[in-house]
């Protein structure tokens, strides 16, 4: 029972914005509602990374209407010229009289210029309506495009014993379908999922985006610090792209065996471990702006240790497996002292039936 | 948290038509989302009457991309040449593999054929995803386009003991802003708001709708049998278009008055009072589909005892005023025995701050 006000239209926008998760590689999620006189006249949003903006989607659709409307969009609108031209131009263009933005660009060299281009030209301009969620939502694009380094979003899936497998390494199924449902809808979020070499090795995933619709497979990212990956693995079957990371320590052979198949091979640093540092650096470069970590213990250890994890998503499906030698889901040396421990924050706790999903992000020191 | 499927897109599409509420007439509201490929590639929304459907704005937007992709559209599209083309032609047209409805029409001299046509060439159609919230939507159109009638909503505000003013008259106010701004929104979403004279020479409002952002004004309807309405009232300012309801029983000086102001006079049966039933057809035939009733208290009790009441938002402030000639919220002789009480029937209940909203559906016998 929401009122009609500026957050009303602000609310739509953002269901907009977050219905294309996944679909705008590097760019951010944006939406756009065009209103003139008690009426929505445009909705937009950007679909595709060098295609029109929310903007442009919006205003087309209400035409002539737009003079004298307001546009809301969830992110300060673009004042320079990129893959397309600059939405404040076009907003001017339109003549609309007001525009709501819920938050500014994220890149603090360019902040606030396009709400300043617009308020030069005489249009009013509001900013900060439902600030915090339009910020969330792209909170992926807002590291990546003032860092260069992709956000990293950890998946776990364990029992209440922190175990991601049995003593024998049975894990078919820990949680259950609709949780399973959910990993691949984030799967479709993000542009690369990575593993390490051992997870590979244990569960031979195909790690695409299964759902009872379609949707993007990430592209699949392998830390492999010698190329023990077998050459029949299903994540080398070319239905996504896939990305090896390794060091220069991995066999000359090997190396030449998997870029003849195609598979794109980075060295990040001398080894004999992956340099997960200059990976992330590594991958950035490569337009990689946001990647879901699917483990295993290992992996997720060694990256929570080097605080290269931004968000996670825990999953605990309500078993006890037990077995000191059953593999957890962080395996790492750990801390002495309870109070050197990894701190989760801004936790959200979600049920999936009877599984139970904490998110939170961990603090970093 | 929501999964990727075919509600993902339906829920996004059933947001765009929520958004349009108040803005299509006695035209439904209707949204649309176009995917193609795991890719959102149009959306739309239907945002006046006379002007495109839903499906025309997203097929538009998606342009060749819709080709071979999925519609999800929150209403069985039309099959008929009405103020535009129908929206099956262009579905076709467009190549689309797949159709998703919500919900059928309610017509049900035409409700499948659109469908039919659809899958007479070639394209897959499902129907059901979401069809509660999608019906519910639509309740004052699903009513109107069957029966001819308006759809009915109820508002009181009032106290703990059903008082809507004090014994004093004092009514300003009895909720909070919160719960005003709300009903000013549901004034938005109507095309008519009546009250009874008594109300309007008590009160003097206006009867337009005041919110932070411009809305749209509803018809004012006044019924009132012997055209008491005061000649300087605020109803009558011109403000939004006004229908005075009355009787042949009312004064001919009083009613040329009027009328040569530009009010529209309805006449609803002799007399002494007027006959609501009647009322309520003469108002449907102008195109009245949706009226917001505000009282007062006797006005709500004949409406309600006569069974036209179709949904009610009962609004309770955390106050007891007392007085047994303070006004109450439903002012009608009354029932001798409970089992004969007029029942509510899926009760949903909301907050705003203190103040206490129950939304239901008056059960009619």
């Amino acid at each position: 029972m929401n009122v009609l006000n500026d957050e009303y239209y602000m609310r739509l926008a953002l269901e907009l914005a977050r219905g294309t998760q996944g679909q705008t590689a590097i760019n951010p999620v944006v939406g756009c509602v065009v209103v003139k006189e008690g009426r929505i006249v445009g909705i937009g949003a950007h679909l595709r990374m060098g295609t029109a903006h929310a903007e442009v989607h919006a205003l087309t659709m209400a035409g002539e209407q737009a003079e004298g409307g307001v546009a809301y969009v969830t992110l300060e609108p673009c004042n320079h010229y990129g893959r397309t031209p600059p939405c404040t131009e076009r907003l001017i263009e339109s003549k609309v009289a007001r525009v709501v933005v819920a938050c500014t660009d994220p890149n603090p060299k360019v902040a606030g210029l396009g709400l300043e281009r617009l308020r030069s030209h005489g249009i009013e301009v509001e900013v900060g309506v439902l600030e915090v969620e339009a910020r969330e939502l792209n909170e992926a694009f807002n590291k990546f495009i003032v860092t260069g380094r992709p956000f990293v979003t950890l998946k776990t899936a364990s029992t209440l014993d922190g175990k991601i497998a049995s003593r024998t390494g049975d894990s078919k199924w820990i949680t259950n379908a609709r949780s399973r449902e959910f990993v691949h809808t984030l799967r479709h979020r993000h542009q690369a999922i990575m593993v390490g070499v051992e997870t590979v090795i244990a569960d031979d995933s195909q790690l695409t985006t299964r759902l009872s619709v379609p949707a993007l497979n990430p592209v699949r990212i392998v830390i492999d610090s010698r190329l023990r990956v077998p050459a029949n693995a299903r994540v080398l079957d070319g239905e996504a792209e896939t990305i090896i990371v390794t060091t220069s320590a991995a066999p000359e052979e090997k190396r030449k065996e998997l870029r003849g198949r195609g598979i794109v091979l980075l060295e990040a640093g001398p080894g004999p471990r992956v340099d997960l540092e200059l990976a992330m650096r590594m991958l950035g470069e490569r337009e990689i702006g946001s990647i879901l970590l699917e483990g295993g213990g290992r992996l997720n250890g060694a990256m929570l240790e080097q605080g290269l994890i931004d968000k996670c998503y825990l999953f605990y499906a309500p078993k006890i497996i037990g077995g000191p030698e059953a593999p957890g889901n962080f395996s790492f040396p750990g801390f002495d002292r309870m109070s050197e421990a990894v701190t989760i924050d801004r936790l959200k706790v979600e049920r999936f039936d009877e599984d139970i999903c904490i998110v939170g992000y961990p603090v970093k020191k």
